[in-house]
């Protein structure tokens, strides 16, 4: 397996100086806050979302980043961070990436104190990059957060959602952060307007694909490499591509999840239907797609380290599987 | 009492269509959410932040608030709830205003999940209101609102901590919005830099004598007025004006308190010794200067009906003791 460091090669050096910067955002004002940040910024995070606005913006500027682009890196993390200490609230998480969750050992009040200054923090940061499109497109970032979060709620155990409504959720959860901040990186560099809807695309399709390989791990991985025991997105409801695809071949499924998987032995047997289907595969398949399409949407990017890459993360999303 | 109805009654009829709007917000997409909604929005709120915005900008237009006005006020009423929702998560708290909370009523999940909504809804609206001057105003509040939910949590039962540090700590909680979103009103209005100082100030003296009154009435009112048992600030650690007065002249106070008023009897005697001292009164004092300051900041502001219900805004402020 491709390790992150060197796939992010010519950010590495970026990217310490971005934790190091959140660490000490967090934690100089705030002692109380300094062990949930050090253990949030440490938790072996792979810090995919600023990577991919510290490469495009090497690869667009061909030089440095600039203080600009470095803090709209630096606004991804802490969205994207935020966003997991509140959903760790809301779905009673105690344990991500295999590390206890800030929730389950500083308690709600620290987590959700947290996230809402990272969010705080970041739309400050934001509104004063002083570039009003950019403002808008993490605005629309931070509200499909909030939409995401909901409807992942409201779909919960449904067997009647389609394929669509699951990308849709999968873009407001993972995609929309990666599309926007992409089209951002291009608007602080003065990319055109076409540029920037090819950026959007890319970041729009490596999330896709990413949260798609995400959902297979939670039924292929082992509790070890997951962090939390397989099949953990099932057991709390949430149907993901491959129980999509799954229940299209074998509808017994449906009654199973139907019932909430409420009977002894239903979460076994859910699971054992799920890898006797070509619901893996199929999303393999899926997720396979979105990273094609992803690099194909990096074409109009000028050739350097850097765009090679972002085509590198693309391969990298799906090399998780093996 | 001066009816709060009465108080507005320029922008009755603009407070109706607001409120409106943000159940309609909230409750549109999300079934989930729309009890939450009709609760939080129904819950007897006085509507002072969008009131203000509201008065003033028909004071500045003399005419009905634009469309960007209205948006301004609805961001505001945003922005409260959404604290409101996460404090009472934070601090535990089954019932505000006499009503019990949404924490108490429909669980973590959808408390945290509605502020996360009204938040991220706010950003969205503020972007798209389409003036960076305003979005940095806000997100100023936004940040504010962490910094002070944090420092109460830092302050808590510290019995050397000035009065200084408890204004700073009003002004994040309360008067920051207050202040940025007139300010922000004169804005949208192209008010001079001088005018929009004023307003700012105006916002913030209000906001302050507002909070320190709201303290004063922990101690005074009846668990009737406060839809909570007199005392309660003080109970858990909150140590604001009158106690701080009190402090000073009554040096056994500091003892109890530093004791966390974990002894039997330490709660009521500390209620005794400040009902005793000077401290209500001075405190008082104090909100009459700043509410008397807030009308000086009016003087720039054009004679009309909504200016002179701004000035009785601060009025009201100080009757809410009697």
């Amino acid at each position: 397996m491709t390790s992150v460091t060197s796939l992010f090669a010519p950010v590495d050096a970026d990217l310490v100086v971005l934790v190091e910067n959140l660490k000490n955002l967090v934690s100089a004002r705030h002692p109380v806050l300094y062990a949930a940040a050090e253990h949030l910024f440490q938790a072996g995070g792979k810090r995919v979302r600023p990577a991919i606005v510290l490469l495009l913006s090497r690869a667009l500027e061909q030089q440095e980043p600039t203080a600009r682009h470095r803090r709209l890196a630096e606004i991804t993390e802490m969205i994207h961070t935020a966003s997991l200490l509140h959903d760790d609230v809301v779905d009673s998480s105690d344990v991500r990436r295999g590390v206890p969750t800030v929730h389950s050992l500083f308690g709600n009040r620290i987590a959700i104190q947290a996230g809402d200054f990272l969010f705080a923090q970041a739309s400050w940061y934001l509104a004063n990059l002083d570039n009003l499109e950019v403002v808008k497109l993490l605005s629309e970032v931070i509200k499909d957060f909030a939409e995401g979060e909901i409807q992942q709620g409201l779909n919960c155990f449904d067997t009647h959602q389609s394929l669509e409504t699951y990308l849709e959720k999968s873009y407001y959860k993972t995609a929309s952060l990666m599309a926007n901040s992409a089209k951002a990186t291009g608007v602080l560099s003065g990319a055109s307007p076409q540029l920037n809807q090819e950026l959007y695309c890319y970041g729009r399709c490596v999330g896709l694909a990413f949260q798609i390989v995400d959902d297979i791990l939670d039924f292929t991985g082992s509790t070890d490499d997951l962090g939390k025991p397989a099949g953990s997105d099932l057991k709390s409801g949430n149907l993901t591509a491959p129980v999509l695809f799954a229940m299209e071949e074998t509808p017994y499924l449906k009654v199973l999840i139907e019932r909430q998987l409420q009977e002894s032995g239903d979460l076994e047997e859910a699971l054992m239907l799920i890898h006797n289907s070509k619901g893996i595969e199929r999303s393999r398949q899926l997720a396979e797609q979105y990273a094609q399409q992803a690099r194909e949407h990096l074409t109009e990017v000028p050739a350097s380290e850097s765009r090679q890459a972002l085509v590198e993360v693309t391969d990298y999303t799906l090399k998780r599987l093996h």
